[in-house]
């Protein structure tokens, strides 16, 4: 998909965010973001695509910051916080052990969701994220190809799972450990930091590598990038039966291929661009089958 | 004050608003979206004073898209809705008119503010009027210089009240009437169209000239900007005993200034730069005297 008119607002304010992370001096931070201001408006336009477009943006401030990983703090925190919760909720997640095939399949992928919506920032206390995380598991997924997703994985072998930010794994790990129970399973982290995207550092913290086998996209793009990408993270893309990507970034940029495989998209509709561009509204959480031949 | 780093979050947002009322074509308004960002590099620094950084940015928009006041309809709009709204207190608030001096100052002055702080754009609707009206009402004066107020109302004869949004200016009616009880009171309104800014245009259509004399700065700043005001307007502004300011841009440029005379600023804190140079709370109701020797 495209990036909208009002895109603009919210790339300069990833940007005031990425430099507040990178320095506490305001100094520092105008000359950053004012230096920022020319390389956005050499992206942007009707043509630009949102992932692709940050990871411009991101890649620009981390060469002039001389800062190539601006939001590992972030990043850690998050896995960290992600660790206390998922053993907090351990007891009750068990019970779903017991529960039909779909249903389960259902709440680990609200709960994947749930971990894509949680705001591990600064600014975020352990009552927003309990708040957060219930209001996602009590929500409906407003689009729900979680039948077709089910009798996708009872026809076919193989899975690549695109996953997200950091933090945000620790969820997907459970849904992985459930996407096992029918298929063999690969997962992709980013070959190098961008945003709090997670990388195989993250990864291994949480130890996804313990459950699935592990690749990296072998580059630092935002979302997927094909032309970018490693020949290891292209092999799996080829093998895989169905590709499962995570959030939104993934979404933005998977959308721009023809794909000769199901592609499952899972993720909330956290700004409206994304949100018109599927007809859903603002805050909606997304299983979406596409089939983008 | 100055900007923080994070103005440039709001000033993209405010030109992004802006363009959706000059066109409703995509393409006109990535190009002048586009445009805009260069001109925002160059007047974004750490010496920026927001109001006046505003103006510049704004009347540049004015200029690259040959639309001389982009705010007309929700100008309008919002004057027709605070003509509305006035009316249906009308009754309740006659029963102002039998409390005591600072007591019905200090509801004209909360009133005044609540003008400031209802959204009367495109998406707001009267539940939200209401509430947003009920509540600033309810809240204390966060400062309050209201007994200080009186006083100097007892003191001096001449008042320059500064006026800030149309809409808003029906809400300043009242209280201007309160003040003429006591001094002679001039109004200002901007010289030229900027942003949603009250003009004569918007004076007269809600008769605020039928109350107070009304003059306008002469120009089409954000704020005050003494280089560039009338004769006109200097004159009052020398006139004057004591200055009152309605409303952030005013604040911000005004404190810039040094000034012979008692300043009120009556305003709520939208933001948390504004916020942190007061060392108060965004959202906080506010009536500062200042003097600014």
């Amino acid at each position: 998909m495209k990036i909208k008119p009002e895109c603009a607002i919210c790339i300069v304010r990833q940007v005031v965010d990425a430099v507040k992370e990178i320095s506490k001096e305001e100094e520092v931070q105008f000359k950053l973001i004012s230096s920022t201001l020319s390389c956005i408006k050499k992206v942007y336009g009707p043509d630009a695509v949102p992932a692709w477009m940050g990871t411009e943006v991101h890649r620009y401030l981390k060469k002039i910051s001389g800062n190539r990983d601006p939001y590992r703090y972030l990043k850690d925190r998050a896995n960290k916080l992600a660790i206390e919760y998922i053993k907090s909720i351990e007891e009750s997640l068990k019970k779903y052990n017991y529960k039909p095939p779909l249903e389960r399949l259902r709440y680990k992928i609200k709960l994947a969701i749930a971990g894509n919506v949680i705001d591990f920032g600064p600014y975020s206390t352990d009552v927003d994220i309990d708040r957060k995380l219930k209001e996602t598991l009590e929500e409906d997924l407003k689009i729900d190809h979680s039948r077709e997703l089910l009798e996708d994985l009872k026809e076919y072998d193989r899975i690549l799972y695109i996953c997200d930010n950091a933090g945000e794994i620790l969820f997907d790990k459970i849904l992985l450990e459930e996407l096992k129970e029918y298929c063999e399973v690969v997962a992709s982290v980013k070959g190098g930091p961008i945003l709090n995207d997670a990388t195989l550092e993250d990864a291994r913290y949480v130890g996804l590598d313990k459950v699935v086998k592990v690749v990296t996209t072998g580059c630092d793009v935002i979302g997927v990038n094909l032309e970018e990408s490693s020949e290891e993270f292209l092999k799996e893309f080829k093998r895989a039966d169905i590709i499962i990507a995570k959030g939104m970034g993934n979404f933005e940029s998977l959308t721009e291929y023809s794909i000769d495989k199901p592609v499952y998209y899972i993720f909330k509709a956290k700004c409206l661009p994304v949100a018109q561009f599927i007809d859903v509204e603002v805050g909606d959480n997304i299983l979406l089958k596409k089939l983008q031949k």
